[in-house]
């Protein structure tokens, strides 16, 4: 069955998303190091995110509350209000900067936007990712936008049984081996990876558990629409 | 045309929301009044929400954030983190909590489900609203879910176009002058209004500005399935 609907994931695949996160994470680092010299901040901070997704889930607003938690425990408390209105102050210039979109993004959407039906399906907080979304300039060249909680075989089998898609005509393409690739092959649906220069660790997955076929690797998104079509 | 899908809202129609932000505004008050006895936290509270509410959304994550921006700003930095950690504290509490229904609701839904099609439409975070939605025990009696991240006319079409409900044949019921009944009321669809015994500021809509006809107030959810019945 030929392909006619492609899936294609937001952040760290049209947009520029985890180097935001850790150019932010820099500079918590920065100021603890000013209170806790020896303090492992990533680590810490990783921790407290993990312990939190239960709760928060994903996005900027969970990785605020995330950051200043680790802030006051690594001080014990010790670090003054100022400094957290800092931290709050990052949060928000990161809700607010512009979409900045990886090279030949507009160009490649427009191109598979011809022959095939295009949903944007990310996942995270659906405030942000509409605000992301409405930012980029891209929305026009989706036919619909799906914003989910959390990426699993049971989120995809709900929007494409919403959409009356079947799986042997969808592929999915994004930037995560967890949230992009796996789920979708085990509807028996298709996929294309596309690494981004940094993996979030929450989203690595180790290559043995990776399943043998049914998806493609690719550098850039502007090789797509060429795969698409051998596919 | 006879009403066939019946959209119910979730926060303060199907259970308590706005009385439990209440309790937590009503310990921030207590918490601060330590530090600045004078100060109107209600009013700043306020502020900092409606300031940042182009940023954060809505959602127990949004007001937490700012109820720590609120406590360093009328503290003027004075607050010790200890402080601002209890706060955070509040936040999780909250979005922990057990889904407290209100009276009546599981047994009108049961009944309407059985003539009607019911949906979920409610509107706030993500994560948070599927959270809530699961500890509820009523996900099984909705055949649709819809979380958005504001309730205005465009998204109720959004919704009605991609599952295919004429407007005429939909009613919304909800708490909201503001989101569940003006916005539905404009698409030509019917509405059902239940107060709840608090509503929020930002929800607030002077009686002039309602629409004369086309919607219906009842004190409680349970006298809905009589009024549906004469539509």
């Amino acid at each position: 069955m030929p392909i006619t609907v492609v899936g294609v994931d937001g952040d760290d695949t049209l947009w520029h998303n985890e180097t935001r996160f850790n150019v932010t994470q820099g500079e918590l680092r920065d100021l603890l190091r000013r209170h806790v010299p020896d303090a492992d901040i990533d680590s810490h901070l990783a921790e407290t995110e993990m312990r939190n997704l239960g709760m928060y889930g994903y996005g900027v607003k969970a990785f605020t509350l995330s950051m200043i938690e680790t802030a006051i425990q690594v001080t014990r408390g010790k670090i003054p209000a100022a400094d957290l209105e800092v931290i709050l102050g990052w949060g928000k210039r990161m809700l607010m900067e512009p979409t900045e979109l990886l090279d030949g993004v507009e160009a490649t959407l427009k191109l598979l936007g011809k022959r095939y039906d295009l949903l944007l399906i990310t996942k995270g907080d659906l405030f942000d990712q509409e605000s992301k979304l409405a930012r980029s300039g891209l929305a026009g060249l989706f036919l619909g936008v799906e914003i989910v909680s959390e990426k699993d075989v049971e989120s995809y089998r709900r929007i494409l049984e919403r959409r009356g898609i079947k799986p042997e005509e969808f592929v999915m393409v994004g930037n995560s081996l967890r949230s992009d690739v796996v789920p979708v092959l085990e509807l028996g649906a298709g996929a294309v990876h596309i690494p981004y220069q940094v993996t979030w660790h929450h989203e690595h997955v180790p290559d043995e558990s990776l399943p043998r076929k049914g998806w493609y690797r690719i550098d850039k998104i502007t090789e797509l629409s060429r795969l698409l079509d051998t596919l």
